[in-house]
């Protein structure tokens, strides 16, 4: 649902469309998570993943804001595809064409089992089929990780597409206005140094990159 | 300076690099803005730019967070940019190539002609060049936008790159490893279907898309 803590300006840039969000959180690797520390806000990048209806974070036992969201802190999550540059004819009227995100809530710590397929679920999120290529995660491994979720419930979403709307005295000059996309892509894998010869790329990277098969 | 309050883990991932904190800076082009307001934190996505030793943020005067940084809030601001994914052969040695960066302090407003000079340096961070191909801002259009600065003095960087570290008897075994690069790319300059007939893509938008020169 929208919150009335959120930008509420332009309405016709909110959507309350629980697909456009789900797409959004799906595309996107990387969060912007932010808290209110005694010292002030921290903004975090962090790797995340979707699992139906709520948000998995993951990171070392030893993270001070990983642990001060298992402690029930209130936390925003921003989630932010930029997708082109909007050029007006002016600067005011220029912008970004962009897909953005906030949720709202608290998290909670997932333990066990549940732990253990979510830290699956980080790996197959980035690059699908890649956890079962791997040896499972070991007892060590899994205890020195925290692993919460954050229902999506509370969120509100905004986008910008197609170009500026410029007034009629700026369209009727001698200014370009248009718009260039941002694309985002893979490129070719690189062989870790250490790897031994005779080890081909896997399917999931292959399948990531659109490298030839062999 | 570092700062206690941000992730003190990997140290090795920290650097107190400015030049290297001013490459990431001039080179993404959407910033997290952190606040802590009464209902909880929030993080706003927002087109930023350097100039030396601050970076500008603007919107409009009603925006509620560009007020509350205008009224002197604490505020965290991340840049982050996503270079890669490092494919260890565990998910716990998995991770991301990355480069991100948190500044904190209090903002100020800018006035006058300092604001106006923000103005054109928001669009020129953009797309270099182009503040100088548009009409200037007119004085309605600076009276409803808001220009903060905040001095980049207080702030950390971290980042990764290269390749994970898996331990030896993951090293001996049969699963592959490396690193698949991330990167964004301008796609082709699209006119704005107001465009009128006969004018041209300006420098600004075909040096940044490497676009024929008609």
């Amino acid at each position: 649902m929208a919150r009335t803590l959120t930008p509420s300006r332009m309405p016709d840039r909110m959507s309350a469309d629980r697909a456009t969000l789900d797409e959004l959180l799906d595309e996107v690797l990387v969060a912007h998570v932010g808290l209110s520390l005694d010292e002030g806000p921290l903004v975090i990048p962090t790797g995340f993943a979707r699992d139906g209806d709520r948000l998995l974070f993951h990171g070392s036992t030893g993270s001070r804001w990983l642990r001060a969201l298992a402690a029930g802190a209130d936390v925003c999550v921003t989630v932010t595809a930029l997708d082109g540059i909007k050029v007006a004819r002016s600067g005011f009227e220029s912008g970004m064409r962009y897909r953005s995100a906030c949720l709202f809530g608290r998290c909670t710590v997932l333990v066990r089992d549940e732990a253990a397929r979510a830290l699956d679920r980080f790996v197959d999120r980035v690059l699908p089929g890649r956890a079962a290529e791997m040896r499972p995660s070991t007892a060590k491994e899994r205890a020195a990780t925290l692993v919460l979720a954050l229902p999506i419930t509370e969120w509100s979403l905004r986008s910008a597409d197609g170009f500026a709307t410029d007034p009629a005295s700026d369209v009727a000059g001698e200014t370009w206005a248009g718009a260039v996309p941002i694309r985002t892509a893979y490129g070719e894998p690189e062989p870790s140094p250490d790897l031994r010869p005779g080890i081909d790329v896997p399917p999931s990277v292959r399948a990531l990159t659109g490298a030839p098969r062999p």
